[in-house]
């Protein structure tokens, strides 16, 4: 799995918290720009999020490009319908070479060499196939009926703030299907790099529900090493009880930590 | 205000049902529906609306006919935009009679008969230079540009189940104006006097909140009658503290209570 | 591939007339109801396809079960956003039995029993390993990353008519890919059997957009069966010349006539 | 009225170009970026446009402060649902001055003195009837009720350049009210004035037409001002027949210049 941020909406913190702002002020937008302070800009952000006012959060996107995930892990991606979408396609290009061109799962490995050999020993042979229905005439968009989920694809996606929100909510969550959840995780750090102030209260939906539902925000950073911490919720929305949800979401990660790029807060920059 | 139901999905509570239940069996689709008992049905209604699991209540929509609202009421209303408008225009449209055409809001009634006067004379006064205006050659599109906010309009909205539950959440509120808070309360009312087990434990944003962090879901007439009922959440996302929301709610409610029609439910069959 | 029509708007034809001409007018919604002739109703419908004011077809929606279908239709199909689906997961239930259980392109059928039979071997033998992967131990949703795109799989959409219009446009054409082309047309044939006149003059982009560019619109029957139709348009969106435009739109449909089921105008009444 | 573009994705042009590429080819992002040389990037814009393959402008955002504009604008305005808004409130802000706080149509300016006296005299009655509702202990959100539709509002927007596309085509158009035209003309001069290439073939419904229905495109500057130009659709989306499309876009910008701003490139850089 590789995720860069090839695009984002600079000063995106500021751009929400005037928007925000400008709602209920006559003020000049540009005296409010220049006046609001940091303090200021991060109350903002809190308060928004933490009534669930979010709106203003949608002025600012983020594309990405990502890479060397699986059809299984983009099928699901796709569902996020308040987001942009430019996918590789299987039916006008022939994939040409299998090796390293398929995702394996982690639990695959766990269960040592024999799986792991039948896995990518099926994998090959279904490649092959699909050559070999090519050389007899199929088009490539048909002889792909027989590759498998795992083959490898790449897609570029923007989704504005408030969707991601609402796509870390469901996919950073140990419920989530392991493969875009350790995407979730990714863009997350990505994202928490260059904006800390915006991320720094989002997580999966049991955070973003404790959030909502109490006085003081928590962080996640607080929610995954604090263990003292008290929660008011007494579930999640997926039915955790209070008591589990710390555990929870340490599992959560630690389940893809070995699917963790480390985020480099320049990406945006080096990449456009 | 007149709120009527003009058309809606027959069913829709065991089409939501079934089409959750079918994302994880290969039984049937026909063997689910014939077999789908009362019981089991209200329990996916339940555990969909209690996980947030909502997107099979995208599969169930209801069309309104909204009249003698103002367009105060609809500027804000089409900010959903997940969902479908067709509003009469004030272009094309001459208005020819002012009487009983504008809205007047309760605040305006309670401060008297002078106030009254005031208010109904303005609107009256600028119908007139309207008129003048028109007469004088400008086109209507024009000349009602002096045309006060209070002007009746009216409107088509079709909304689906899970968009009407965000709708519900925030307009149900408190917190929100009161013209489109009536209009919000008149169509949950319609919609749960036809579809009552769907609609039950749905509300304003703070019992939705409570509803997702708590084991037993709330039903709004406990939340509206029983005074024995105790809340979960710390606050809800508007910030009212928790001893407060129960008040805050039934205050919700009666405060436009003048304005609400008796819900039919054969509304949607008689009309069309 | 079975495509059930399960639910839809009743009157829809009229409530988008309706609902279109209230726009216009400050008449009662059921004066316009009750008043409005067929003749007036065709010109409404004909009158919003072909200036393109289709808002009014929002108001009617249809919700389609659709099952014997392979992922390769369905991660195409859930790129039209403006829908709702619930799809059968592949997470939690396992695949039992794969014998009628995944699709086969006519290009296989057409190369011969060897092509056959090397396709339906590859699709077994994946099956096979996905068990024996299973049966080592691994979760069936890693296992099925093995799994082929050709198994099968089932969803409910619900679409407005707005948005057929757009699905119809963009997949019914000779470019879309063949399955899920089938799948348009299976679904266009469907709701013009029981809504004749809103889907008469609609039929993939080329007949969109010659119906946008002419003065009298021509029906999709006329572009299937009467030579002697011309058009306007010099290309397709696709780029397809005009000459070549009538032969295009039938080799469309000649393509994937066997995927065609005989459509059934009572399937939404006998279904639910 | 009064634009200013406040962000907007830096180098978009090249990010559609590439993004669309990168959807047919294995080839890396990144190489695909270096490589492509202007030549190709226009031939990708001009392609997805004339073939409506219009996803990957997706990718590409614009926010704009729009200020001096009346709530007539704004209600037509947010009905455009795939855009993002932070609209200043009329209810928790009192409005303290009506001097030059309200729009003023042409066709008032162009009857003479009389009438637009008769016009201002209509707004500054309203205004004072407002403040003595409020002085009377009428909230500010209920007096507003009073308040005429041409008291100015601010709004901040985002729209992705797919969505501006359709806003483009729609309200470019003669057939759309002149406050929202002038809107629309403003941004797209603006929009041109940044990313040229992107923009060269688009203007009103009617050249968006054309410029799917014919081979080579035309630029929105030769219908403007080329008289030689020849087209090949009947009519336009609305009805105007082949013979009149010129005049009517021609007139459909003269008639709203005088609302014209120029144009700042750089206003992107300077106001953020």
């Amino acid at each position: 799995m590789k995720v860069t941020l090839i695009s984002y909406t600079k000063e995106c913190e500021k751009l929400i918290a005037v928007a925000a702002k400008q709602t209920i002020t006559q003020k000049e937008f540009s005296e409010s720009w220049n006046e609001m302070k940091e303090d200021e800009k991060k109350e903002w952000l809190k308060e928004t999020m933490s009534r669930g006012h979010t709106s203003p959060w949608e002025h600012c996107t983020y594309t990405f490009l990502i890479e060397d995930v699986s059809r299984v892990l983009t099928h699901q991606l796709v569902r996020h319908r308040l987001a942009s979408y430019s996918q590789l396609s299987q039916r006008y290009k022939r994939i040409k070479e299998i090796e390293n061109y398929y995702v394996i799962p982690k639990s695959i490995l766990k269960k040592g060499d024999k799986a792991l050999e039948k896995y990518i020993n099926s994998i090959k042979k279904s490649f092959e196939e699909y050559q070999e229905l090519i050389n007899m005439g199929m088009p490539p968009e048909d002889a792909r009926y027989v590759l498998p989920q795992a083959v490898k694809t790449k897609i570029v996606v923007t989704m504005n703030a408030r969707e991601l929100l609402n796509f870390f909510g469901l996919r950073m969550c140990m419920k989530a299907q392991w493969e875009i959840r350790a995407l979730a995780w990714n863009i997350y750090y990505i994202v928490k790099s260059i904006h800390p102030d915006l991320w720094k209260f989002v997580g999966p939906r049991c955070l973003q529900l404790e959030n909502m539902a109490r006085m003081k925000p928590i962080e996640l950073e607080e929610l995954l090493k604090n263990d003292n911490i008290n929660l008011i919720i007494e579930k999640c929305p997926e039915g955790v009880a209070r008591e589990n949800i710390k555990l929870c979401v340490r599992t959560a990660l630690n389940d893809i930590r070995e699917f963790l790029e480390s985020a480099n807060p320049n990406n945006g920059e080096n990449k456009i």
